[in-house]
C-alpha cells in the first residue's frame, strides 16, 4: 500500500486547482449559451433602441404645446394621422399637432413626447383635448438609452442569463463567443464494482458512482462520457485512460473502494503522457484519498471508491475545477448557496482535517435546524438523507449545539429554490 | 382597446397556477433523470448493501478476541487467508484467526468486525499482532444499513439530486418513473419586431422576446420550442397558436408592444378549442397587461411586449407555473434565492399593486446593498444591470434607504454561487 505521501491542505488544493486553464473557446448560437462564460467582450455595434420610441399609448406632440395644460384648462390639438407598428412615420409633426402612437411606436419628426391615452380626450376624429402637461422626452426613450453604438455591453468571464441573451439579440448579434463546456471522461474501476442492470453475486456492489458523478457533471455545466467500468488490472485501465484522455478535457476515475485500486490508479496516471502529480491525498473527511494529476493541460482526477466521499470531494473541489475549466473567473473558495442554521448536536472532530459533515435542515419557527445525519461514510443514505455539509474547520475540535453554522447547500434546480425559502428562513 | 377588466391580484393568481396539473409521466434512464421530478414511490427491491462489508483496510476478526488487547498487552491472531474483492470468502473464520480484508471487502462467515491496518503489526506470514480492541460490528457495515428491502427510499415528488440517482443505481434501477419535462411552445407577436439576423429599418426591433424566454424555459427544467414570429393578423396568428397547442403541453405568446397586439392575442385565444380565459391584467408594476388562460388541460399565456416586463412576470409566475407542470408540489410563492440587503436608496411605490423593483448587489463591508436599477421599464438594460428583484407590497407607499429587504436573486447555473456567496455576506 502506497502511504500518502503528499497530503495537502484544502488551501493549498484550491491553489492548485485554479492554476488550470479554461479549456477552449468557441462561438455558439444564443440558444445554446445559457449559463455558459463569455471569452470576449460584446461590445453594442449600434444604438439600442435605434430610434425614438414611445413607451406608453397616447398621442405624440410638441411637449411645449401642453405646457400649462390641466383638467380646468385643457389643450387642444389637430390630430393628423397615426404611427404604424413597425414603420417610420412620414408625416412631420407641426406646432398645435397631435398623432395617435402605440406603445413602442416610433416617434414622427417634430414630436419630442408622448402624453398617455389615459389624459386625452377625443372631441371629434381631429380634434383633441389632453388635461396634462408633459415635459420634452416624457414617455419616450431615446436613441441608445439602452446601449450606445461601441460601448461595452458585457465584460469577458461574464454568465449569461436568459435576459442577457436578450439583449444581445436585441443588438441584431446570433452568435456569441463562449469558454467551451468541458467534457469529463468518467471511468469506474474495482474488482467488485458490477453495471446497474446485472445482479450482484455476495462480494459484490453495483456502480453508484458513474451516475452520482454523471449529474454532478451536468449539473456543474459539464459534459460528462462514460467510458466505462474497469478492473483492477493495470493494463486496460491504462487503456481506458489513455482512451478518455483523448476524447475528453478532464478525467475522473472513481476508484472501487479497495488499497489495490488506488494504487493501481497512481501506477496507471504515472505513466501518462506530460504527467505531473499535483495533490496525493487532502486533508479532509470524507475523501482524505483524492488524487489530482496534470496530463499536460488536462487534469486527471482520482477519486475515492465510497460513493459519499467521492461526492463530498466533488462538491468541494470538483466544482471549482469545472468552473475553472469553463472560463468562469468567479475563484472563491465557497461555491454553494449557504444557509444559516443552528447545529442540533454536538459533533466532535479530529484535529488537523477538515470535516464535512451532512445535515438535514429542519424548520424550527423562525430559524433552521441543522441536524447531522450520522452513519459510516460507507453508506450513501447519509448522503441521500443529508440537505448539505458543514464545515468544521482544521483547527477545531468540534461544533456544539446551538452554534450558528453555514450550510453548505446541495444544489439542484429546485432544490436550491426549496431549500432556501421554504425551509431556510434565515435566522 | 379592450380593458383590464379581470386585473387580479398576485395571490390569486396564484391559486390559478396550482389548479394546472403535471404534464404526465413517463420512464427514463438515470442519465437523463437529473432534476425532474418523481411520479411514484421509490421502494428498496433488496438490501442495500446485500452483505457484511467492511468499511476499513484490516483484518477481519471475531472481537471478543481482541478484548482487553492494547499497545503493552497485544492480542496475536493467525492469519489464515485474504478476502478477494467482489468475491465471497470461501473460508470460514475460527477463534484466533484473522483474515486480511480490504475497505469494501465482504466479511468471512465467523468474523464480526475489522481492525483497521494501523493497529495491525505482522510478525511474520500468518502471525498477526493488534495493539486496540474492537467491538462486534466495529468497522463493518451489515446488510440493509442503508436500506432494507421493501422500505421507501424516496417519495413521489421528490427532486432527483446525483447521490439519488447514484443510491438508485446502487439498488440495481436502472429506469425511473418520473413526471415529464413541460414542453412549452414560443410564438412572437407584433408587427415591428423582426428576427435576429435581420437589418432593423426605423420603426423596427428585433425579436428579444424568443431568447429570453428560450433560456428561461430551460432554466425551470422545460423544453422550449419555438414556433415563429408572426405579425399582427388573425389568421396567421390562430394558425400558429393552433399549431403550438397540438405540439407542446403550454403555449407562450410574446406580445409586440402594443395595445393592437394584446387586443388581438385575447381574440385569438378566445376561439381555441375549451377555451377559459382566466387572468385579463395582474395587479403588479412592471407586468401588468398579462393574459392567463386555459384550452383544455392546457396554459395559454400572452406576456407583456416589453422584454422587463415579461421576464418579471416570467420570474414571478411562469417559474412557479413550469414547477407545477412538472410535477414540483413544493407549492410555495418564492421560488428564489433570497438574500437579505440593506436598499441603497428610497423608493416610492404607486399603492394598489405589487412593485418588482430590480436591484444591482453590492458588497458593503459585512453586509450587501441592495442598489435600486431605475430607467424605464422599455429598457432592457435595467434587467441586464440587475442582480435580482425586490418586491414592495401592494399596501406598502415605498421602502426606505436601508430598509432590511430580501432580493429575489435570478438565478443562472453559476450566477447563484456567485451571488450567494462572494458578494452575499449575510447581514
Amino acid at each position: 500500500m502506497e502511504s500518502f505521501f503528499n497530503v495537502k491542505k484544502p488551501d493549498e488544493v484550491f491553489s492548485i486547482i485554479d492554476g488550470f486553464e479554461p479549456v477552449g473557446k468557441e462561438t455558439v448560437s444564443l440558444e445554446d449559451a445559457l449559463g455558459l462564460v463569455l471569452s470576449a467582450d460584446i461590445t453594442a455595434p449600434e444604438d439600442l433602441p435605434a430610434f425614438f420610441r414611445s413607451v406608453m399609448d397616447g398621442y405624440a406632440i410638441m411637449a411645449r404645446d401642453s405646457f400649462g395644460a390641466n383638467e380646468s384648462l385643457p389643450a387642444f390639438f389637430e390630430v393628423t394621422g397615426e404611427v404604424l407598428m413597425g414603420e417610420a412615420p412620414s408625416v412631420v409633426l407641426e406646432r398645435g399637432q397631435a398623432i395617435n402612437i402605440s406603445t413602442g411606436g416610433m416617434l414622427p419628426k417634430g414630436a419630442d413626447s408622448v402624453v398617455m391615452v389615459e389624459y386625452c380626450h377625443l372631441l371629434d376624429d381631429a380634434t383633441l383635448e389632453i388635461s396634462r402637461a408633459v415635459s420634452p422626452l416624457e414617455n419616450v426613450i431615446q436613441p441608445g438609452d439602452d446601449f450606445k453604438e461601441g460601448s461595452v455591453v458585457f465584460k469577458k468571464g461574464h454568465i449569461l442569463r436568459p435576459q442577457d441573451l436578450g439583449l444581445t439579440a436585441g443588438l441584431g448579434i446570433p452568435e456569441i463567443p463562449v469558454y467551451k463546456r468541458p467534457k469529463i471522461a468518467i471511468i469506474s474501476t474495482g474488482d467488485e464494482v458490477v453495471p446497474v442492470n446485472r445482479r450482484t453475486r455476495p462480494g459484490q456492489v453495483r456502480d453508484i458512482n458513474r451516475y452520482t458523478l454523471d449529474a454532478f457533471c451536468r449539473q456543474a455545466g459539464a459534459k460528462p462520457l462514460f467510458i466505462g467500468l474497469c478492473p483492477d488490472e493495470f493494463k486496460p485501465l491504462k487503456e481506458m485512460v489513455t482512451r478518455a484522455l483523448e476524447q475528453a478535457d478532464m478525467v475522473l476515475i472513481s476508484g472501487g473502494s479497495s488499497v489495490g485500486t488506488r494504487d493501481l490508479t497512481i501506477k496507471v496516471i504515472n505513466e501518462l503522457p506530460e504527467f505531473q502529480l499535483l495533490v496525493h491525498g487532502i486533508s479532509i473527511s470524507p475523501g482524505k484519498p483524492t488524487i489530482i494529476g496534470r496530463s499536460g493541460k488536462k487534469p486527471v482526477i482520482g477519486l475515492p471508491g465510497h460513493a459519499t466521499s467521492a461526492l463530498v470531494v466533488a462538491e468541494i473541489f470538483l466544482s471549482r475545477l469545472i468552473r475553472r475549466l469553463s472560463g468562469c473567473n468567479y475563484l472563491q473558495k465557497r461555491i454553494h448557496p449557504l444557509i444559516k442554521a443552528r447545529l442540533g448536536q454536538n459533533i466532535e472532530s479530529a484535529g488537523g482535517r477538515e470535516d464535512y459533515i451532512r445535515v438535514r435542515l429542519l424548520p424550527k419557527g423562525k430559524s433552521i435546524i441543522a441536524e447531522p445525519v450520522f452513519g459510516k461514510s460507507g453508506l450513501i443514505s447519509t448522503l441521500v438523507e443529508a440537505d448539505g455539509l458543514v464545515k468544521i474547520d482544521m483547527n477545531t475540535e468540534g461544533l456544539y449545539k446551538d452554534d450558528l453554522v453555514e450550510v453548505m447547500a446541495f444544489s439542484s434546480r429546485y432544490g436550491d429554490m426549496y431549500y432556501l425559502n421554504e425551509k431556510a428562513v434565515q435566522t
